[in-house]
């Protein structure tokens, strides 16, 4: 198994690189009877498109899906469905600069080393383009989600060293700025540092954070198949995230048993905690709270600064990367999270 | 798949509760003539066995493995191969204060929800001995790692705000303290902190770090089974394990590229980083460098102190976890971090 | 993956050679909540033991099942059940006339080119002992099938050119002959005709039939988990099975479709089909009809006649097989079926 | 896991129905630097087009493959091969007489019990043209075979009663006739045959075998993933086909060991078998024969001739299937299956 194939009973297999004809994803195991249009996937895909900010790059992409299978008279079949988004304005540019060059902070060593041939283009199937494949399933995830009541929303909270502030948390303010923090304020600095790295060409690393909302208690596996690990496995698999935590995550290591731990309580006859330290998530089962994930999202590894490299050819070379790369991979990261995430409980709900 | 097996070519499954009748694994992928005997495996059962010093519950397991299968005339024959521990003196005492009963940081209420029937006696599957298993199997991963010369080695870098120096890093004395921390002078300090919370009825979390070396350029896939998330999913299916990061993991988030980069050059024909913030994985395959991980781990649930929670009737009560609990998980966690690691390796070389 | 799993949501995984210690199975993915002892899977193992008849070895097996792990108060938790009977009595007999020797009919050969190196004392790991797991595994799918109101039940139809006279069909004969043939008139021509093949050293092929009864129209996937295809596979998985077929199967190939189709009609509210030469199952789908299944069976390869073959040095040479062969595998392999049809109908239910 | 997809290593996944925008397959798995074109790919969909001869219907289907990814510079990538054929002349007909219908011998109603809902368009997922996207994958596996010194074969063998005479077996006679038989005299018998049934508005049943050539001794697993239970497993996922058979097959049934064991020799410093009883599988494993594989593929379901069948509503009704049926599916099957047992044994190749 090559791995590009994620889930056990709702599967989803992406396929495609930055610069082929198309690419795209099959959808196993959707239950029939589903409403289901392009458009429900269209508004996720317009979410992830790049060129819409001074933080991401203007590019001409209208990354327009199609639902080739699975769908008949509106609704789900219960057959593979099959979606595809065509690579219109992929104009292969003159690769020669980069080629046989390994980048910095790139894939293209690995890749080389493991294949020993590369599609060099537009960093080929390790292109943040990969990730169209899992966004437009997910949007079939969420939408299978929502009619169970489980709802799922990711944003910024960090960047650089500007958080946010949790008291002016505004959900609202999440889809308004183009850094997807949900406080303006924060935004707004935020905002003047990375046009600062921009002039010094330098990128941004930032902090997403998502929260699911509804997911009753009793879901996961106890051993390997935990609820959390699962989902780390999920957003792991983000091409530039280097860290997932759940709940207080790694402030857990200089916390006591006592503070840690989530107290109990009855309400309305439901089993509820005081606290939710444990990200919704203990010994691998829901626990009926908000489940909380965060992922560090490293800083885009293409910047226009000169690096030292090495070629295939084993030659040690200057290079300056061109074209336009986005000072900052979070706010387009996380939407793709949302798509993981949902993937990821979907797979569960629909065992 | 209820998600006890773990792998897709060398793969193991466990099985076993707290105080069943044994615990153990079936390992499915191993190549044939592999020499291997149960020493091979006890050395590594003994490291995670209880009632070891201060920190650890004096308890008088055995824990003794015996091979079931798989082996003939000292050798792996390439069929599955069978582990079990029996539980030899798991007398059941008496669970009739929380054999109903949700304690605050543990699985129970999960289990409830999700199976509507539990093991209660000592956790049942959500136990810590469920790792058992893990560790048994992880232990041939691990010899047939070493063959090609790679090894991995678990410690403890942190334990409530008591952190290694690293500049006083002695990989010798990992062994030589019940705490598994490198640097003597922090595990005597972690020692104290330890003392007084147990005098405090409290337990503490801490950090492990991990690393592999000697993992060649090219191994991981590049979409879902990347090899950091797949370390990830392996790490976090770990019993207390809220967060787990892969290099520079969290800090990348106030970092910029041109920092967070590492610049390769050449180094007697082979291509190397001059820095390795990355922590050898690049784009979800290795790059050749040490694999750099660490997982937070949280403090012992089960404390001395009084704790209010509910019941599975509903009623809202007080509890005081009576037995023996260890102040601290994360010295016991060292060697399972290490065969999960082992696991997840094992099963890409021999992919 | 060395295939020694089988199943998606209810899988088994069984290890275990002929003179190993022990043989076993886990399972994992039985629902919580389901009575289960280990007399519930004695049974079963007690009708696939050896020594019971004129065609049987005597052997002093007692083949005793133990449950030791995923039962609690007599009921599943839902967590792995692992299951174990001990070799007590595989006292290694002498083998160095065989253990370099490619017995005739035998996977010997296959697993020297596989493996290199093999655990020759009785077949090892391709022996029929093999089946103890799968038969204790499928004791427990059979469990919960009947719980839904599925039923199991396989015979042997015939035995050389002796076959049952449909007519004379009688299903409690099955359990009353040791050759498990629903009419007692053939077995007692079937049991002349072994008795003169055992004076001349030789054996025989038979025919095993499987009817599986209560399974609901819609059980299925339509493309390459059709639920004959997985019925293929399990009963083709068998040992010394050499053919499978569903319904009319190979008759089908000079019918025409006027004869073949099945025309559905109204009874007391439900569909229903005339005839049932689709065995059940049209385009992988079960109908609600009957589940018909042939397994043809070929001869024990173990004879006492005199035959050439080569060893592993590449000497060619006779061999007489020493030891006790059964002139027959079929009435043997009759709950192995059973075990294997139960198991794959179980993990389309469950999932 | 709704079941489309097929493999461990080398998988594809299929998508696409009847009269869907289109088919298609997504092969995940094949190694780098493989030379791989859309010529390679279409030369098998042509060999499984429709309405090339008497016996087949005329549509209008090009069946045109596009290569969409896992491709460049004319190589494989190791990345996944995406394969997309557009439905370019499915205009929908009018379906109304037959859209709540079951139709005898189909899958409609295990489809309705399943589903709920069906797209009753030719078909929809239970239709032949689901098989584009098998053989797409297939000519890939048989490329990668071909290099390795692997060749596959199929053809068909009966019709009715109408056998081919195994001395007069010409293998360029395969692609020399519509019917794919190795015997022109026997073409021409079942020709007639067949012209007679159309004229009855009837269809016939027929076998076909397939023969694997080059494979090495050692390719299996001992268990569940035995190589003839795969083998089974894929060609039984095959719409039409009601039985599998290797080697001898049924004929065993009525076999002594001494006939059916193939004895060993020594040839040229090789092991060999005096003859090839086991169809070149012993225990699972390939013993270095060819492996000689047969399918019983039934008549035609949709026949001109008024039969009797309930619909949706639960009405009994009579029905006379309109539109263009093939008076035998088998020699378009011929292909798919050499696909199957291409996917099957490239993904043991590849483990």
């Amino acid at each position: 198994m090559s791995g590009s194939t994620f889930g056990k009973n709702f599967t989803v297999t992406t396929w495609g690189e930055s610069h082929g004809a198309a690419l795209g994803a099959v959808v196993d195991g959707c239950p029939a009877g589903i409403e289901l249009s392009e458009e429900d996937i269209q508004v996720y895909l317009d979410r992830r498109k790049p060129g819409q900010s001074d933080f991401a790059t203007k590019r001409n992409e209208s990354d327009t899906v199609k639902i080739l299978s699975g769908v008949f008279d509106g609704k789900t079949t219960g057959t593979p469905i099959s979606l595809m988004v065509e690579n219109t304005s992929q104009i292969s540019k003159d690769y020669s600069d980069i080629k046989d060059v390994f980048r910095p902070g790139h894939a293209d060593y690995g890749f080389y080393a493991k294949y020993g041939i590369r599609d060099y283009r537009g960093g080929g199937r390790s292109s943040g383009r990969e990730t169209i494949g899992r966004v437009a399933a997910g949007a079939i995830a969420l939408k299978i989600l929502k009619e169970k009541g489980i709802d799922i929303c990711a944003y910024v909270t960090k960047i650089g060293d500007i958080e946010i502030d949790r008291a002016a948390f505004d959900k609202d303010e999440i889809r308004r700025n183009p850094l997807c923090m949900p406080d303006r304020n924060a935004f707004e600095k935020a905002s003047d540092y990375l046009k600062g790295l921009m002039e010094e060409k330098d990128s941004s690393g930032a902090l997403v954070e998502c929260v699911i909302t509804g997911v009753p208690a009793g879901i996961g596996e106890p051993v390997f198949d935990k609820l959390d690990a699962r989902l780390a496995y999920a957003i792991m698999s983000i091409g530039a995230v280097k860290g997932v935590e759940i709940g207080d995550g790694f402030d857990v290591v200089s916390k006591r048993g006592s503070e840690n731990n989530d107290e109990f309580f009855m309400s309305d006859g439901t089993v509820k905690k005081k606290t939710n330290h444990s990200g919704g998530i203990l010994g691998g089962i829901s626990d009926g709270d908000d489940i909380v994930i965060r992922a560090a999202v490293k800083p885009t590894p293409s910047i226009y600064r000169k690096q030292s490299t090495v070629n295939e050819s084993g030659d040690e070379i200057d290079i300056e990367i061109k074209g336009r790369h986005d000072p900052i991979v979070a706010p387009r990261a996380v939407v793709v999270v949302e798509a993981m995430a949902a993937l990821t409980i979907a797979d569960y709900i629909i065992r």
